[in-house]
């Protein structure tokens, strides 16, 4: 038993998709959630970048006494997951080895798409992780780089968000997939068009759940579970503040709102 | 007459719209580029933020001896030209005055339109400095968040580039304008697409060439131009190598590629 928070960290905003799965399947553990929303976003930079910044967020969780570690961002954990593993001394979950393993479980004809940002989909983490598991399987991936600032304007509903679908998923429209990986905590916001899209019989993945699920099983098998009867605190720390992260945090958090929510210097 | 060169600044590579323009104008003058691709873009964050990356820059560019700054960035230039005039022992010149002045010269119904990003147009800079100088003209002021992205990926031909003007000009369609400024140094970039959406009447002002004019009589007014036969040195380092960057600045240096060219640390 262990009452530390979870650490959990992204790019920005986006990991707030697996914040709220993690409260769902763990609802006594307080987390500490970092994004870095200074500069956001990681997907279009170069590996040493995503690497260096990556590590600088690291290190201000492990300085905030967390028991565990979250990478809840598709591209940092594609990029330098085993850097994070190496500087961290508690133990770390990526959002990309849960997602491969749902998708690897699902798919029925080996048939598998990933859409991701560039840094994610370049890496190959995705097809790597799934090949480890089952090396028949073929892997479609495909970048869709302005998904994040379509999602983060909140025009999900506009007709350019439908466009854009349409755009970056032109390449997969006769290569009959039958499973795909939404490789990016923002996606899920567009999963109604791209279900639309892909058609109902391609079956969508995302990192969300998954991850939850293999870190619940990972802290009961550590001994790392918070048995305490205590209220859970939730804490987000942000490094810019724009205008627009109040409302899209309360989507995230509903019910519990973070009881301390501030910006922070790296 | 001083051999030394002219450090150019921007949040990314937009700003090399101005070194183009600074090229055409000082064809004899050395000039340093520094775009800070690694945190890009600046325009979504807020005013603390955007002050501590762009003093950040500035240092760095008085570090490599520079005799005159060019900030070619309407965000950093709204939101802290003074912070950096104060840091800067060598003159300082903005992109917002210029294109301010040159709306008022341009505008006869005293009727003006600005586009920028979110940063740009909360900050009023251009509202204050086309006032200064006649403070009847009415501003019509609108953020325009995903023109950048659009431009960044290379999408001013696509669909969607259409449909984002058709929707952040939507506001303008009723208000009588005869000038609008592009306040921010992409915005060029979607020229023809705006010229259509506000009609041949409406008159577009950029920053590029009004601030390339201005710095040429600055520099002569302080004896600070170059008069060697030396050929000019062109220097770009930018903070992050993302794979679309060699094609876009071949864009904007064309006959003249830069000289040395690298990612460098802050």
């Amino acid at each position: 038993m262990d009452s530390r928070a979870i650490g959990v960290f992204d790019s920005g905003l986006g990991g707030l998709t697996v914040v709220k799965q993690i409260i769902k399947a763990l609802p006594s553990e307080s987390i500490i959630y970092l994004g870095d929303t200074a500069r956001v976003p990681y997907g279009t930079r170069d590996r040493d970048t995503i690497t260096k910044f990556a590590l600088e967020l690291t290190k201000y969780l492990i300085k905030h006494d967390v028991k565990y570690l979250v990478v809840a961002c598709n591209t940092i954990s594609a990029t330098c997951l085993e850097e994070i593993e190496e500087l961290s001394p508690v133990p770390v979950i990526g959002v990309i080895k849960p997602a491969a393993k749902l998708a690897v479980e699902t798919t029925k004809n080996k048939r598998v798409g990933v859409i991701g940002t560039r840094a994610t989909v370049h890496s190959g983490a995705y097809t790597r992780e799934m090949r480890k598991i089952k090396d028949s399987i073929e892997v479609f991936a495909e970048p869709c780089p302005l998904f994040v600032p379509i999602i983060e304007e909140g025009l999900m509903q506009h007709q350019i968000a439908e466009i854009a679908v349409a755009e970056y998923l032109l390449p997969y429209q006769d290569n009959d997939l039958d499973t795909m990986i939404l490789g990016c905590t923002h996606y899920p916001m567009l999963r109604d068009l791209i279900q639309k899209k892909m058609g109902s019989s391609v079956k969508l993945i995302d990192s969300a759940k998954p991850t939850a699920q293999a870190l619940k099983l990972d802290l009961k098998e550590r001994g790392l579970l918070n048995s305490s009867d205590e209220q859970p605190v939730y804490k987000l720390y942000l490094t810019d503040t724009p205008l627009i992260a109040k409302s899209v945090i309360n989507i995230f958090f509903e019910g519990d709102p973070p009881t301390e929510a501030r910006k922070i210097e790296l």
